[in-house]
């Protein structure tokens, strides 16, 4: 469970992050700033900033707002209620972002493999992603992210976002987040 | 048909535009940045100028870039194939649009009504949006939107995009554009 505190400072920082990216957001939405750090209480090195613009049925958009070395830990998007699951493109808007996918592995992987978490990761094909870069994973593709030593800000264009339905690999994972007092 | 000279001069421009507001694009992008006058042959009011991200048979995301008072005339994305019509979501990234829908009609619109194009306008209802604003589309919606007078950046989230389906109030209109010598 992320404090009050933790939760405060975490959306402070992606509200400071966007406005360096020249990343408009209006009042309404820095109130629904999501800080993740999927239950695993390490929020600096595990976890995700998010701020959804729009979840239709049909239509997803989101900005993730990562801090220096901050990983989005591994998971895919299985199908749901008859549809193929999520299809998610992501795309770099400012800093760097190292995004792992199946395939090849990388002989020397340019994110930082954090002892306790490390153990839960099965694809290592990398792909960086700088600003104005871009790629498409199909759906049910397991995949994680960690940003680069700046941090990272990434637009997901996604088909309807179910967050309770991704499988994540590390089983002590729980995708809802919780706040203190929240 | 847009000349030579006025294609290259609007994708600079855009692409100035773009980098005023902080968008990165990679050289390819750079290259794919279309050009609509909508076959109107005035590219100052009635035009666009868009890179399509991303368009897959589910998603698709794209960059709009508007000149001062540069209006996309009114249209609607029908049902194609056995599905409801493209859903959007307009979201002022920079400078100002009005977005116009069915609904209680502005009494003193916002928009410039340009002389042989007001005809071809038959939803009033205005919705201003600024940076960090947006406004969903239900399928199938007429709507039309111009640009402020600085001009606008508005991302596009929606469902595929079929540019061959759309229905133009103005028959005049031709959606495909055409280059000289492309």
């Amino acid at each position: 469970m992320l404090t009050r505190e933790q939760f405060n400072a975490a959306r402070q920082r992606t509200l400071e992050m966007f406005q360096k990216a020249g990343i408009r957001v209006t009042p309404e939405e820095e109130e629904r700033i999501e800080v993740a750090d999927f239950g695993l209480g390490d929020l600096e090195r595990i976890g995700l900033e998010i701020l959804t613009y729009v979840n239709t049925e049909r239509v997803c958009a989101k900005e993730l707002a990562m801090f220096p070395g901050q990983t989005c830990p591994e998971h895919r998007h299985p199908p749901v209620a008859g549809e193929p699951g999520k299809e998610e493109t992501f795309r770099c808007r400012w800093g760097e972002v190292y995004l792992y996918v199946p395939g090849e592995a990388a002989k020397q992987p340019k994110a930082k493999i954090y002892p306790e978490h490390g153990k839960h990761l099965t694809v290592w094909h990398e792909v960086v992603l700088r600003p104005g870069e871009q790629y498409t994973l199909r759906p049910n593709t397991l995949h994680w992210f960690q940003a680069g030593p700046d941090g990272a800000i990434v637009s997901e264009f996604s088909t309807r976002s179910r967050d309770e339905s991704d499988v994540f690999t590390d089983p002590r994972i729980e995708r809802e987040p919780k706040v203190e007092g929240k």
